[in-house]
């Protein structure tokens, strides 16, 4: 059998354990993780060193080095992390529903765990702990398959998680390390239905289509976002000003910062050229429709494809619409169903707004770089959800669980 | 372009409607369709002859040839079950979750549609009409593929449904019915990511296989059941013996009912001749392990082969397991995650079956056959998902919906 095969029937029969743990075990066990992160730092701050060394002598991109690159400082606030998740609810066993029928059955809906869950992404060692982590919580077992830059980290982390499990009542094959770093493995995964509950990719516009593309397990989908700031011609300028430039720029490599201003045609006479002059000083290269480049002559006309471009950089795509439809029509034909907002004073148009935009979260005055599970005080997150089944949005811990009908009757049968 | 991307483009188009309308728009329209169901009835029934013709032709069985008779009586079966759907709670705009965050941000959870829904199902005019109404109370549209061999049906019975939408807020192209019956129509509805939401396959194990082995589209996964009873050692004669046969033969060809029996070797020793007897007499097929046939000498072996199999016919494996946790092992080999059930007057075991078992319902002291949307109380069922994700056991209005964050600020930007 495969390293794959094997490794997710290991964490197949731990989900069986899994599904019985109390709270308290899962949170003593964590406590161990997060304990056994520091005091093994070396080891762990080591083989990081070995992937970095590699990566250095592969021309590995600074940012990405940068995303790869574990410190005594980044440890501890994975450590601390994992102590957090430690203090949210458990979602397991809540009642979600419970009725009696007529015919004196006595039905109760609990959430219950999902089973095993298959995490892919990239070379980025805090996303092993953390996914890690948040599927123990919610009593799963967690197949993970990291990217090969990584694969020296993730081996020490999760040699120092399994350590510490070992000496809980959780079973350390409920966490599972794939190292064979060679596309088969990602392939293998994405078709172990029955083995596998879910798949969750996180990562890159390509690693997430592949997954989508490929899995015959149920996925859910996360993060590809081209969002957009729609000023209304009764914005405040300042306000539009101070939420375009944050949902820009505070955090531009982030699926939820902007890629697009919408901006009402009345408001771009009174106010364009003083705002695109704001993204210029912010080192922000402006792609812009016809209307636009009147108010700034020195940006670049923008294309269809930059429309549709998620571009996660300091580039932001600028055009002036006729009126809420119009902005509509566009985030309609150009969004990814992530999050969108409307700067404005009219409340009518606000509604409509919130009330026809599809996407996980709509915002009225407000930076759409709020979308995420810390900023919505769910504490945690796994990622965020961009497709309609099953969550929507940034997720929490609930959205790691499934649900399981009880029903408890004394010879009842079906007539 | 195809039939199907022209169709389900003009979904998708209705769908931005179908998101605005309120319930009594909605109901006004399934009235408008129940109506025509019956005065439009003549037509149905002279294309669902036509059907049927073809069919006898082919050499068609009766049982597939009873599936797709339509008759007066079932025309208004099916037109009252749309006026049962009018009286359901629309659970469009339900809010879910509402909460402000310390920097004033106002969060609101609802409901909303799940935007376009593909169906794709067997030769059953009866589901045309059930999914399509189910579909549109929930605010979504519906791409119907159904089995060619009802194809007649199913063009009569959408063109008056079409004709009454037209008559309602509700726009006739939020219906829209996929007349290619090739393969290749169903192949590219699967893979038609960014016009379909979700596809809902409904129908036997090899259509539910192709839409999960071949889809990009997430799935709702329905139907296939291998359900067990396990009569443990306490269990009460006459109890065990009235579930256990109203689990087999009260109805065999569906998805909730028994494919195999797990019984106590104590209980067996005291009962099983005589509870055997008993499904030999109601004409079911034994086929058992080596400990049954000792009980049943009458009975066929039961090979790995069998223990795997939906009968969905008068066919019944048992077997003589030594306790719980065999009984329990044997369910995490051969079950399908749908509806299993205990028979025990032993609250420990009942209560260790129900919480280890993972399975959509699980049962004490009755039989497996009340896992239905129905019988649950939710007064409609689009089908019984089997899968983890998004929605589990039977599946009512809620089902068919996702949710939305709107959140509400006043400048808010993130620091």
């Amino acid at each position: 059998m495969s390293e794959v095969i094997n490794k997710a029937t290991a964490a197949r029969q731990a989900a069986g354990v899994m599904n019985r743990l109390t709270t308290a075990q899962k949170n003593e066990a964590l406590l161990l993780v997060s304990d056994a992160l520091l005091t093994e730092q070396q080891t762990i701050l080591a083989a990081n060193e070995e992937d970095l060394a590699h990566g250095r002598d592969n021309g590995t991109s600074s940012s990405l080095l940068d995303r790869l690159k574990l410190t005594t400082a980044r440890l501890q606030d994975i450590s601390d992390a994992v102590r957090q998740i430690v203090e949210l609810p458990d979602p397991i066993g809540d009642m979600l529903d419970s009725f009696e029928r007529p015919n004196g059955l006595r039905i109760e809906k609990r959430r219950v765990p999902l089973g095993v869950i298959g995490i892919v992404y990239e070379a980025r060692p805090n996303v092993t702990v953390d996914a890690a982590t948040l599927c123990l919580k919610s009593g799963n077992a967690a197949v993970l398959r990291g990217g090969s830059a990584a694969l020296s980290s993730n081996r020490a982390i999760i040699a120092v998680v399994r350590e510490a499990l070992s000496r809980s009542a959780v079973p350390a094959d409920a966490v599972q390390l794939i190292e064979d770093s060679s596309r088969a493995s990602v392939d293998e995964m994405l078709k172990l239905n029955g083995l596998l509950d879910v798949i969750i990719p996180r990562g890159g516009a390509s690693l997430i289509q592949n997954v989508v593309q490929n899995a015959t397990v149920p996925v859910i989908e996360t993060g590809a976002g081209v969002c957009h700031t729609f000023v209304d011609e009764s914005a405040d300028y300042g306000m539009a000003k101070a939420i375009a430039l944050n949902a820009k720029v505070q955090r531009p490599s982030v699926c939820n910062s902007m890629e697009t201003l919408l901006v009402h045609d009345r408001f771009a006479g009174r106010h364009l050229s003083e705002l695109a002059e704001a993204f210029r000083e912010a080192n922000v290269e402006l792609r812009g429709c016809e209307a636009t480049l009147a108010f700034a002559p020195w940006a670049t006309p923008a294309t269809e494809q930059d429309f549709a471009t998620e571009y996660n950089d300091y580039i932001l795509n600028v055009k002036v619409v006729k009126d809420v439809d119009d902005a509509l029509a566009h985030i309609a034909r150009y969004g990814t169903k992530h999050s969108e907002c409307i700067v404005t004073e009219i409340h009518e148009n606000a509604d409509r707004f919130l009330q026809e935009v599809d996407a996980a979260a709509v915002y009225h005055n407000a930076s759409t770089r709020f979308t995420d599970g810390f900023e919505f005080g769910f504490g945690a997150e796994i990622g965020i959800s961009t497709q309609k089944l099953h969550a929507r949005g940034p997720m929490g811990l609930p959205a790691l669980t499934s649900t399981k009908y009880r029903v408890v009757g004394n010879g009842q049968i079906r007539g």
